[in-house]
């Protein structure tokens, strides 16, 4: 191993700070852990701890690298959990060297909210996502895809004029934070819906757009009928999918069938695995989706919902699919910019059962927007929770079940809300 | 490798003989496959194919092996798939040489009926389960686990003079077979339950008894109350189960939570994981389950509706049991031998997510009872569909769901039969 | 209920006949369940089973159903089973009414070998696979998946002057049968491992070409290293992937890490996540993968490897890609006519933790090609064990250490191969 | 739901303190949270964190809860995360009312080291576990399962006069708190073998005593082998299992089959399943595994390295077992004693494929060992890394495959140490 350069200590030094709930949202802890785990050394100049619970604390840290490198990667890492070390400087603007290509310093950014320093002033970024590169355009600051980068594009590099906000864990807020603690089979589900449920009803009374993203395994677990009436009640903003979902529900709403298996009998049916593609070719014959609604060839399920209500939905093509439906988008550049597109404005997204377009969406998601996360699978449902949004609540159960217990406990939430003022109207006598 | 001994292919050779249903229950394809599997080679002299699916096929098979020694391991390995040679002789005797230790070459018992052949009659063998041997007294063939041989008894030897019957996969009865090809967790559950249901109805109308194995998920997962309502609408004839159900289920009844989780708030509670230790501790006090009952201490819970209807439960200790209850059995060759007491003349066993009570029972059953085992991971439903049973169900879902679907469907299924009758009764004429 | 209507039994009887391995393949079960399962009785008027493991068996069989709607249904259900009706009539052709639409009966393939009967002669049909339409042009009858259908094309119709091959499941060659029985992590997969080196060198033997299909585990899990020394010693001959695979791959040839991990260190690295973009940026600006190794860019790991030796891979875009690489296809329908070329001639396909492009492989396979199936995930090892091939393995295991297996056990036995001729050559003297 | 009482504030108000790494072990974060759980507020009257790394921070807080019983509570659960409250008084001792039977207020232990307050002086707690009562006799206090109380016991109530010292988790030592943080099979498990490998050196290098938990998987997966060397090269002092372990072991040394599936090639073997019960009857007629081993009928095995070399080993029974071995004890208290006896002075503990022996293990544990679960199911680890042990490791693999790299990079590392001596010896002397 190479011998470790002595550098001059100042060198090697720097003084960063940091505000918030960084208690509570662990921040203050991966802070100091994040020092140790570069061979570093932290000296707490000053912390204030918030002396209540809605009170920020404030964290002065002296850290000290064993060289230089090490130094800019620290301060690089420490970033994200929203140090930065004053005085401040601009940051630093290089332009892209072909078109989706940018220098090799370029600066890859997190979910978090990002500010950018531009001739003094802090610019927050636009359309913030992980993964991306910050472009700096007629003074807006922008997340952009790397393929979207146009050559001579000014793309912000190195650490220096960046702050990130990394969201702050809530302790109490709806109950969403003791929720988020363990990923277990062994819970009971008709509270965790029952959270769900209040979380729903919440985003919609806060006027806020929620997602959906789901797999056909809604439709084989016979959840396919508790996602309409979600739908018909209102808690659905917008679905993103696959070809797989629209060509199994459209499927059981023609044939009774998915991929053959009958949803009622529970059993293969007569022409079973043939039912798939018929109901592709009767798609497409009509048009597609909305043209086999309008003309009355596809009268129920989940896609006929959401085409009957005008509520949008992306079905993003792949590799392993049948057809597909002339609705799939098997341009996957396009899809991926749709499904961004669709996510704008959203607060709340429900991940049923799909890992690859719930990875998909986390991806462009801000972490401050809510996620749940449904699968019978723990593995998928750690892997998705550890993703996307610091606010991930991940519940392993039975997806078509679990869509029954949303479905009862909205129906019987609203009738409830409903009950008194009937009462109130129609007088006594709810007994007999 | 070793050069094969040629023998004179008479001593290798054997003619041997098979009838049932050998086609649906699969016994001719594994009689085969074990043949050739063995390096010997088959000939066949006589199949008759039953004509109709309720007819039997017969076989008539000349098997020839590479040495007398596989010939005779290939004869034992055929006669648990049926397959007997004839003429037939007695089974061969031999006394057991000490406590608990028998001959090398004894017989070890399969799950299915077995007959054994004393004095030119066949004897059915008494309380037949796997991994046993047999001993025949006064007369009497029995299986014994082998510690439950006595220095002296009789035991059945090699592989002469015993007659298998493996128990025959029906076709059609009940929709059984059916859902018997695949462990997945993509199918809908609701219609799984409602087979389930079916199937437990049809038990208790043909006077059969059901038991069920049950684990603390059952309480953590909120299916307590579910399990409660099968108990009291009579579909519990025993319940076989740990310390840890009783102690969860009684820390639910006294506190409201399960290793401290509350179940109906979801969020773990004050005094959170001392309850477990205080429900032992309450319950102990009062001298048992029962007294806690009689006393009025305990008044709700699994546990109480077994002892208020006297419904009998095993719980058998484990190395993790904590307390345990003095109503768990920590001598664990007592507690198998009341486990096996408990499912005398039980024809149908519903596992309910526990791996290790579930193979113990599964050790102890015959093969033709049925067994239906409920768990959220599919590893687990694929171990234990492969055990204990030729006619075994398994279903991966949520285990408290599960339940609720059952109770549910059980309530819905009755209310529909008793609705009739008071139609009937107040006339009206609802039909049209 | 409906009332069964009665009809003319002449009508609803159908005499059907099959060859073959009916009984190790398990078809003569799954023709009679099937009669069973669609409410119809069987006789049977001829069974010949073969009188040795060589021999084919035969049947004749008189099917009788409830109406002449089922009896049409499932003849078509027994037709991928191999049994036919005689004496029979040409397939119908019916014109395709649009491009990419196929008349309502339209018949779906299975990815058994299939003949359809035109003029009295029965036409191989090219290109199996299933969830296909068979279109018949200039005498030639070839699977065409529904999108390629041109309007006017002469498709199959109904079931008649159809004959399926099911593949034959053979009962020991290699063992592979004997692999094939459960999907079980607690086996022994050093032994796993050596089965598959023996059937990787008997297809190499044989002149057979091998397709992998990877995910970026591989590279996670440490096998990346491993992987390249199969294609180096020559048993890869083409790889199926995704953008992630190639991504992982490169960034761990450039910096050591995968997704930020390093994996000799086990820790997450400095610059981590950043590292993943990077990767994508520099083999975009080099102008893809080839262009990367040329240039001495890229200088190791499996995509080097591949393109060094100038074997044949495709990347297929999916809607969670970062990127992509600008080899990355993310045109699926480009890409499954390029995944689907490539494993034209394939006798052997093994897939490495990934269900995404496994699933999309098993669409495209005929069923005669042997199917290996690495994952840790029991339930992506049971999935993808039950399609796409009669002679599929599963092994569930840690794919990197499986990996290491294979290089291991690939290198001794080339070794032991080589040794003998060695000491032959060099006289004695090995032991010093 | 009921009025919450006014209360005087000052009754409802309690301050308490607490020092140590309580950033790093994430003990102000969970202490916080807990006072908001709780429906409470604080007041942080005074922290002051540790300047460095190794410094202790220190922590003054005003908790103030709606209600004095929430109050009492809420310091009972502030406890076992290090708070204590001064003035401080003595415990309080109140004498058990029966044998096994305890006051209702009893204090029950966590896992972590305690004090208690007799008479002013502070008294350590000894034989700390879970899930335990404190009983304090001649001025020593002790942990004591409820079982072991005895009527008149002075039993330790409320939860005035007790302090918790929770496991500090270290950042840094042997890269283990690295490790922890998520249970993942995507991960190179060369690399977690290689860090288990140091941590195994480490003990045996500080004279600690490292225990195995083991399953019967670790035969089926071929692991016997790689665990037999383990024991023979010195870092295995104690091994904990069940029947299975050593029934499989046995039956593999003696016939080669693990549940008659034979271990080399994979298949199931001639005789099959009888192996198992044979090898119950050959040890049990030799009396034991000792004299089997004695008389030389067991010649090599895991069972015979552990007799060969008098390691102890304790097999407990449990309600799945077949035979059982003479050695296995089925009275579980006993077995528990056993477990708990053998676990003494043990400073680290791995645990291979065995949920319920590892968490009875687990129970038992004081929270300063450490400890390393290896399974193939994620939800094991998962279940197993949250108990018994703040420093407890997952691994998520193949346990086969990992004692073969944890037996192969042991043998190599000690090759390397053992080379140099040899070299210097010898002269040579390559690098220099």
């Amino acid at each position: 191993m190479p011998e470790v350069e002595l550098q001059d200590a100042a060198a090697r030094t720097e003084i960063v700070q940091a505000e918030g709930h960084l208690v509570d949202s662990r921040l203050l802890n991966a802070i100091l852990d994040k020092v140790i785990e570069r061979q570093s050394k932290f000296e707490v100049l000053r912390f204030d701890l918030g002396r209540t619970n809605e009170e920020f604390s404030s964290l002065e840290l002296k850290v000290t690298a064993p060289d230089t490198g090490t130094l800019r990667r620290l301060l690089e890492e420490l970033m994200p959990l929203g140090c930065y070390a004053r005085p401040t400087q601009d940051a630093a603007l290089r332009p892209a060297d072909a078109d989706g290509v940018v220098p090799d310093d370029f600066y890859s950014t997190t979910n978090h909210r990002t500010l950018v320093r531009c001739g003094g002033r802090w610019l927050p970024v636009a359309g913030q996502r992980m993964d991306a590169v910050i472009v700096v355009r007629d003074g807006q600051a922008a997340c952009l895809k790397l393929r979207d980068v146009v050559r001579g594009d000014p793309v912000v590099c190195g650490v220096a004029g960046i702050r990130v906000s990394p969201e702050f864990q809530e302790r109490d807020r709806l109950g969403f934070a003791f929720m988020t603690n363990d990923v277990s089979s062994e819970r009971r589900v008709e509270v965790s819906a029952s959270k769900v449920v209040a979380m729903l009803r919440q985003v919609k009374a806060d006027g806020g757009r929620i997602a959906f993203v789901a797999g056909p395994v809604v439709v084989h677990s016979g959840g396919g009928e508790y996602f309409g009436e979600l739908i018909r009640r209102g808690y659905v903003d917008v679905v993103l999918a696959g070809n797989a979902l629209a060509v199994h529900d459209v499927e059981h709403a023609l044939f009774g069938t998915s991929l053959g298996v009958d949803l009622d009998a529970g059993v293969t049916r007569e022409e079973g695995h043939r039912n798939h593609l018929r109901a592709i070719n009767t798609v497409n014959r009509a048009g597609g989706l909305r043209s086999a609604v309008e003309r009355g060839v596809l009268r129920s399920g989940v896609m006929y919902e959401l085409v009957t209500r005008d509520i949008p939905y992306v079905l993003a093509g792949s590799i392993r699919d049948d057809g597909p439906l002339v609705d799939t988008e098997m341009d996957l550049v396009a899809a991926q910019e749709q499904y961004a597109r669709a996510l704008e404005g959203v607060s709340m997204v429900v991940m049923l059962s799909t890992m690859l377009h719930s990875i998909g969406v986390g991806n462009m998601l801000a972490s401050h927007v809510r996620t749940v996360c449904v699968d019978i699978n723990p593995a998928v449902v750690t892997k998705l929770s550890d993703r996307g949004s610091a606010q991930a609540v991940g519940i392993v159960t039975d997806v078509g079940l679990f869509l029954h217990q949303l479905a009862t406990q909205l129906r019987a939430r609203e009738a409830e809300l409903a009950a008194p003022a009937a009462q109130a109207a129609g007088g006594g006598g709810a007994d007999r």
